[in-house]
């Protein structure tokens, strides 16, 4: 049994390399990883898993696609892992990385990104580390099989609005935006970790669903 | 001088029709809105002008462009009639109609529509009547002289995320998107009477510059 209280990142590290959810080597896999799979699936990722709550729901509930979490941290990667033990997902793979080399480990193999409650960068001078910012939209532009579908959720509306302007300038059409989504009827909405916590609250999310043609 | 405590439609209806910023009949300038301004300036539209704070300032602080201001009551045009008393402006003209019939009026000569706190018809049943449905935006695609330019505010979040849905899948770009105006630096924002409102009682405003090329 791992311990539920652990805080050692050294000991996360350990871990997260001994689960078979993780891939350790990534690059190996880029424009391969439909073979990884064993089959034809789309592959949706989510880019910023943090504990997993998320990815792992969706892979539950949807064994028709393949899900790639990506995380940067080990100290939050290592829960999600933690919540994968006897589980068995076939589904569903974890890495590690920084999401600014993700054009090193993908290529033209994915079908949607999923973004959940990024860090929203405030400052003007970080703009370019924003997840939904044009750098990182050229990026994506590269690791897209067909259709570049991008949702996003997030309870900052500096992000938001900025992630709404930036889409929309690179080409992204919106198809579905809501300032309130706990109030606007949708299919199945799968909440993140931060999610619950924020709608307990009352605080309201933000949610996009912006599409590029191929 | 006018009764300021003026409630009554009717005589509402009288004072507006004496008043020489309204055009009683205007649809005999369609396509010849260039021509009554005496001028080749841009002209730009306000539809639901209401009071008039807005468009009034506006076209004080913007002494070449030409603005008309479109609002289908009586009861609050007269107020924007009364505060226009004594001045001259050259650059602005005032119509009361139901903008549903803004082909009659204009063709092929609008630069930019304003769209400030619209009617949210928040009821789905009465989407069409938003002033950013689909139906509106085919009638505004007819009125334009170039690229069409469309800038809204609200506080309404579920008008917001509409209007940005359907101006996106209708083929405008969102060049700018805040969802708290007052926490963003902008040039110049001339605030309408519920905008005044709003930002004293703390409420964000939300506002949105889309443009679809000619």
């Amino acid at each position: 049994m791992i311990n539920l209280r652990l805080k050692n990142v050294k000991n996360a590290s350990n871990i997260i390399k001994g689960s078979e959810y993780i891939i350790l080597n990534p690059n190996d896999y880029k424009g391969k990883w439909n073979k990884l799979f064993g089959n034809q699936n789309p592959i949706n990722i989510e880019i910023g898993m943090g504990k997993g709550d998320f990815i792992i729901e969706m892979a539950k509930k949807n064994p028709n696609v393949n899900f790639i979490g990506i995380e940067m941290f080990d100290s939050v990667m290592v829960r999600a892992v933690q919540k994968l033990e006897n589980q068995n997902l076939d589904n569903l793979k974890l890495i590690r990385m920084d999401a600014t080399y993700i054009n090193d480990v993908f290529d033209r193999e994915i079908d949607t990104i999923y973004l959940n409650f990024s860090d929203p960068w405030p400052k003007k001078r970080h703009e370019k580390r924003r997840l939904t910012s044009h750098e990182f939209l050229k990026r994506y532009d590269l690791i897209f099989k067909g259709s570049k579908n991008i949702i996003q959720k997030t309870d900052n509306i500096g992000l938001f609005a900025f992630s709404l302007q930036s889409l929309s300038t690179f080409g992204y059409v919106l198809n579905f935006v809501t300032l309130d989504l706990h109030q606007t009827k949708t299919e199945d909405n799968v909440m993140t970790e931060y999610e619950k916590k924020f709608v307990s609250n009352g605080v309201k999310i933000c949610m996009l669903k912006a599409t590029k043609k191929a």
